[in-house]
């Protein structure tokens, strides 16, 4: 059988392409991960009345007299839209369309870790601007949007338009789901190693669309803008540098106020954590024995890192993170996308704001107790239903908090009804797609 | 109880607005009635990785490769939009995403009668122009589209255009669903009175979006333009009468050559046929008495019809139909377009032809046996599935016969698919769906 040449997993993990194509395309009835059934029975003529003609007109009416009952009486109010327009897709580029099955896979992984409704769509509009009209033109049938793999730096413009212009949250997961789990994974690092978050230095090596949103999130969480590089292609970003978007021109102004002008290797040294959203073997050895005792690497580029892990232990790094299930210490947004929504979703929330997402990571990292800490468990997995169900409580409390729910409900009664949804749904629905398998 | 007064039904079909109203808010877990749930087991990490990373990679690339196989390995093939503006809500009027009840309702029923997953969207746009950009944006996500509830003249603008630079099917319900069922009972009232299609005398009261659609369905059936008058509130169309809409014009040039123009009450008179599509109270009695022998009177303004079966029964017709299910012969568009879709889909169709219409016309028409009709046994019940296998049997073939079919299959092949995929859905879902509702 042939193998692809992507991202091997460890022994139980392994797959072949046959083995792929296989499970997307053979799902009776059709093809393909998702479908989109009737939550009410739909047999009688009886059924038929209430559900549409003449029943439905009840609801109708009483929605245009109250339009908040619009989240009353549809599904629109679990209902998320996962938009991409397909032109950054995973490690495979600009495919449009054809990036399809990794916004299906999407919402099934939304539907099944958290009970959120996740519809798939990759638009056809290349240019921010018709993106951004098509988005509003269906985004009152939602009640938030994932963006998803979009070029930089039209997904900047694309989610900060959308943001500003739609009173449903906006939340490009490239950016801040990375953010997220790789702000989770850093803390229980900090954990283990006994440092503080405002004393590290850190370098992040990447001025993508994750490697911006990661350092927003570390500033964001404490980390001083004094402490902190990001470094792109030319070195290290400042204020006034020069040949920087608008986007690195922003976040200049936030870190290295000396307007230090270092090379990678030169900023690197004697950091506490290095944090790569680059490109594959972007570190060397040596780098990483130049840093302080007890380095932290987190080498996120997919498929291939910027430094394999036994390389980085090799030189002396205590904890390694990679994008990578086959390795220890994945970074991994599905731990964040799902409870994240789930926590928009409960409170009605308008928008997501800086401290629901450091909330979330907070969640995220919370899930691995300090005693169960070591050099190859710094985060959770997550299959773990109680990570949704905690993630969901501390993004919803923060939504309260910040004034942005429409909401109000308590974490406690959140947490309690995500773990029930989350148990309904591995009940209700796991058993019967096992069954219907063809094989 | 507070009963609501729209279209109230049979005592089995009676219903109070609180129970309508709970129907739609108490649907565990959520509100609504509708749910998008993965086909395939998403438990283990590696579910996770065959259904998102790194797996997706894989059918990404071959899509990427062979553009087809987007129906292979997502479940697009199987996905129709139920596209609105919700400018012309059932007898509700303007109420925008008000009607979201109403495509949600139609979506079940696309699900449990024909396995076709149909996804809502009720679009912001009013104008046509930005209308078809955001479905022109959207579309390629989607194996066919069923327009819904646009008001006139918009809809036919918006309807030919996507038609015309699509190459899914798209197909305005409004129009050409009641012109199909409208066909199918007046095929089978005709075999009741023993009359022929290509001599009967027929007026069709009404030229909004459905009676323009029925005058031409009649006309492709083999009625003759001398034997049909449309009629609007002037009187009878006809070429260079003036005050007429492109869409009047363009129907005058295929009916009333002689250019008569005359009244209702004038053109009634003698005619084998009416049909209204027009508002409640437009028939008199004396209209119907002054019609042929077996008059046939379709009388399916929605709520109120134009008059009331015992009235017309009374005045001397032989058959009546009218859009409610509480009175016999109901003109109901749920006979059409689930088993039409199901057509359409499973030969991948291009577009929608004219033949195909009739195809479905003379389907739903066939599942009344000649023995079985009677003046109140016209037409059948939509939950047969034999109805929509039959009829996306016959679409399927006049799809293959007029070329616009991109996968062969048989007739035969297609009626025992949509058989099995229907009972699938009542035996899998059905079931489900009731032990899951929480009282």
């Amino acid at each position: 059988m042939a193998k692809n040449d992507i991202n091997r997993g460890s022994p139980d993990l392994e797959y072949s392409d046959e083995e792929v194509l296989n499970y997307h395309e053979n799902n009776y009835p059709g093809h393909g991960k998702i479908e989109i059934i009737p939550k009410t029975p739909v047999i009688s003529q009886r059924d038929l009345t209430l559900a549409y003609s003449p029943g439905v007109a009840v609801p109708c009416l009483e929605i245009q007299k109250k339009p908040i009952d619009l989240y009353k009486y549809t599904n629109i109010a679990n209902t998320i839209a996962v938009i991409s327009n397909g032109t950054r897709i995973l490690g495979l580029g600009d495919i449009g369309i054809a990036g399809y099955p990794v916004m299906e896979g999407k919402s099934i992984l939304f539907k099944a870790l958290a009970n959120v409704d996740a519809f798939p769509l990759i638009l056809s509009n290349y240019d921010p601007d018709s993106f951004i009209s098509t988005v509003k033109s269906i985004s009152q049938n939602f009640a938030g949007i994932n963006l998803e793999d979009i070029q930089k730096p039209d997904c900047f413009l694309i989610e900060r338009t959308l943001e500003k212009e739609l009173d449903i949250p906006v939340f490009h997961d490239d950016q801040w789901g990375t953010a997220v789990v790789t702000l989770a994974g850093i803390l229980n690092s900090l954990k283990l190693v006994d440092k503080n978050i405002d004393d590290v230095n850190i370098v992040m090596n990447g001025s993508g669309a994750s490697g911006i949103a990661i350092t927003h999130m570390l500033l964001d969480a404490g980390v001083k803008g004094t402490n902190i590089q990001t470094v792109d292609r030319i070195g290290t970003i400042y204020s006034g540098r020069g040949a920087m978007d608008m986007y690195k021109e922003e976040l200049s102004t936030r870190i290295n106020p000396k307007k230090l002008s270092l090379s990678l290797p030169e900023a690197v040294e004697g950091a506490d954590i290095l944090i790569g959203a680059s490109s594959p073997g972007a570190f060397t050895k040596d780098m990483i024995k130049s840093m302080q005792n007890d380095a932290i690497v987190f080498a996120i580029a997919n498929p291939d890192p910027e430094i394999l892990p036994k390389h980085a232990i090799a030189a002396g790094a205590t904890v390694v993170g990679t994008g990578r299930s086959d390795f220890p210490n994945q970074i991994n947004n599905v731990l964040g996308f799902p409870g994240i929504f789930r926590g928009l979703l409960d409170v009605r929330a308008k928008k997501v704001t800086n401290n629901m997402k450091v909330a979330a990571a907070n969640a995220i990292a919370s899930m691995t107790p300090e005693e169960d800490l070591t050099p190859d468990n710094i985060i959770t997995s997550p299959t773990d239903p109680q990570l949704m169900a905690t993630e969901a409580a501390a993004v919803a409390k923060a939504a309260i908090k910040d004034n942005v729910a429409r909401k109000l409900i308590s974490d406690e009664k959140i947490y309690e009804l995500t773990l029930k949804r989350i148990e309904y749904y591995q009940k209700i629905f796991a058993p019967t797609v096992k069954s219907r398998k063809i094989n």
